[in-house]
């Protein structure tokens, strides 16, 4: 077995989810790994990743849609409030999802399901650069 | 260090909980595998992986009413509606919940706990066949 | 590549977090590997693993009140109630945040972002041992 470690940013543009599939599987070309995991984190803790489906973009709309009620921007009770009305809903959105995935590596590629793809989702208002370490294991 | 993929499929039928502990016993032992992890890997969107309480069946029956008040089925702010009121709740329990999971190997078993069990959640009302894919790595 | 497979436990006094970054840089120390990943999973079904906010405890806090009304203590609807209103509660609780978690190791220490530490969260109000167990990959 062998391992790869590499790092990479994504530049942030407000609340959105932002498609890294495609940065994943070109790290995963690049290690050689044929058969093995590719581990994926991410250095923040008001940002996340999420595996969710990747056709119709409504599906992110709605998953905003739910998680803005339960974790709301500016709930009265938060006491973390510095950052903005943002900052503690982020931390709980945080939580509610990954800050870590890992994905099978098959024939050279992740063995993602036909409908997903990989997410970074900001949670954050403002522009942020998010780093994302990812370690490819296996032969 | 070794490693071992494996994939298997389990035919649901309605949204439940389906326990998949030995199906993922038999493939680390198959692996011969001693000391390491063992990676579960859902290929779907609308189904989960969890781990939680094996003995009462009731507490399963409790998580479904908690997640379809976190996750409403049908819910009226939902955009993404073609294919039924369970699909879009489904992708929602699905990010609440989780799409991997790593478990340790000790003793060429997997470490669970006592109260620990490995369940399959379909989130969707029909039927289906569900892909997981398994990879032991470890001594 | 190797790999180094430990256990530790933490005695929990009621419900809080416990912060447990420390134990776990000690053992990716004592494991000698410089580059790779460190999981940890925790053998209980009403105890978590989570990575959030290490500098201002108001962050655990407020996440404190948003899982109080996500996965209230004693909901009515509860089946599963033998062991006090604390244990369905603790059982949502850990469906809704993680029971294992990947860390990568860079440098022969934690890759954990500046603002990341990791803190087992008890759910349960009574005093309990908690075992976790942690294995560390790589090279």
């Amino acid at each position: 077995m062998k391992l790869d470690q590499q790092r990479f940013s994504t530049q942030t543009n407000g609340r959105n989810t932002y498609n890294i599939t495609q940065d994943i599987e070109q790290i995963i070309a690049e290690s050689g790994i044929q058969t093995g995991l590719c581990h994926l984190f991410i250095h923040h803790t008001s940002a996340s990743l999420i595996i969710t489906e990747n056709a119709d973009p409504d599906v992110r709309r709605d998953l905003e849609t739910i998680f803005s009620r339960l974790a709301p921007d500016g709930d009265p009770e938060y006491l973390h409030i510095l950052e903005g009305i943002d900052d503690m809903s982020g931390h709980v959105r945080s939580i509610l999802t990954q800050t870590e995935i890992t994905i099978p590596v098959s024939n050279a590629r992740s063995a993602l399901g036909t409908w997903q793809g990989v997410f970074l989702w900001e949670h954050r208002t403002g522009q942020f650069q998010r780093h994302i370490t990812v370690t490819v294991t296996g032969e």
